[in-house]
């Protein structure tokens, strides 16, 4: 069976997530309901990384299998005729052959992250569901100096979900960086893989420190700790995107 | 009476336009009830330029006369308050206090518009609301070398609509420029004032000549007919931005 590949792009506002539930619409039951639709096939559409709802992406991957072989351009465009008609959120912007030993999740090497942050006074309307708005105005040199704290490989536990399904909570962090851009701060995580919530969490702990509420040594107490209880409060999910992935 | 000036941040995609109208919610009539609840009177509030339904701005101007002398980041910051309870459409980005001789509207030296256009073949999800979506590949030559035709003193009629209620179809295209960025297509306009849907419908006749579908002679062909019907079909409101103002 061929094996395409998919690039993703969603707005994730209006989702209760990447993955299937029981109730509520997901980005993938909106992809599975698009190829069964165009081939009359009941695939699963395996993706790279969960998103939870409200959380965005520019580059999400996923694979999927089907018995008959369509030329990708044809699945591309077929499934965006269907995704339309679902409503604009969901797009896919590339579709590939890929062999079968490619699994979206397991082959890849590194995801990028990216969380934007609106730090003014005003709120921005234009951002509005695009970005955590934060009012005070964020230092950047401490929030960097405390992203360096987290670089490196460490054991997350603090910065990791409850329900995380990650058989172990050590992880390599290979970048964590905050850059302003205009009135917008923009943190960038990339790693191998990540724990369940850990962008949205060690975001949030940053923000702390950009606060003065923490200091970098708060920071590395809270990472020291393992205990969850010690995190800063998450990041809402609507700042947050899934920019890509490296196979 | 102290005359405010506000810059005026919103995302058009839910109301009917700038203007306060019968039916429907109009970013005048938010910003005056948002007014009359912080300071209890009711006021004017005078744009510098009516937006269409779904139209955006990233900073519209309006004044508006107070009887009671308040701080100016009071103004902005119990605005910003009520405009928040209602939805996270409209935002006061400043106040600042003007002379009773400034006039939102007649004061205005030069407006500055924006279209955006994504110029992709697969739907754009995060830019749903925010961009025209324009599948076939557009060339920014021949469109540049036909906004050259508009550029300057001109009988407009051709690119205004039928309820324009401007007293001359005269106007000074001052520039008229498109350029890529990344995908995306950005036609920026300026101007000391233009006619009801002229940055809509020149865009839209910009486009038929990136298309291939008209020469650079059919856009001079169409503003020498000074006839409306010759006009391309307008650009849809959801990619016009209203970007500032000059006084």
């Amino acid at each position: 069976m061929p094996r395409y590949k998919l690039t993703i792009e969603y707005d994730g506002t209006a989702y209760v997530g990447w993955q299937l539930q029981a109730v509520g619409r997901s980005i993938q039951g909106a992809l599975e309901q698009a190829v069964t639709r165009f081939s009359g096939e009941a695939a699963r559409v395996n993706g790279c990384g969960r998103t939870d709802a409200g959380v965005h992406a520019i580059a999400q991957v996923a694979h999927v299998d089907l018995a008959k072989a369509w030329r990708t351009d044809v699945v591309r465009d077929a499934m965006n005729a269907h995704l339309k008609l679902m409503d604009d959120a969901v797009a896919v912007t590339a579709a590939e052959l890929v062999p079968e030993t490619f699994d979206a999740r397991f082959s890849a090497r590194r995801r990028h992250y990216l969380y934007r942050i609106v730090n003014r006074r005003p709120p921005a309307p234009l951002e509005a569901f695009r970005a955590w708005h934060v009012t005070r105005r964020l230092d950047l040199d401490a929030m960097n100096a405390a992203a360096a704290v987290l670089i490196g490989k460490h054991d997350f536990t603090t910065f990791r979900a409850a329900n995380c399904q990650a058989k172990s909570p050590v992880k390599t962090l290979e970048a964590l960086d905050c850059r302003a851009n205009g009135e917008t701060v923009e943190v960038r995580a990339s790693a191998r893989s990540f724990l369940h919530n850990q962008v949205r969490s060690m975001t949030g702990s940053l923000v702390e420190v950009g606060l003065g509420r923490w200091t970098v040594e708060d920071m590395r107490r809270a990472l020291d700790a393992r205990d969850h209880a010690r995190c800063g409060p998450n990041a809402p999910p609507y700042g947050l995107y899934f920019v890509s992935v490296e196979y």
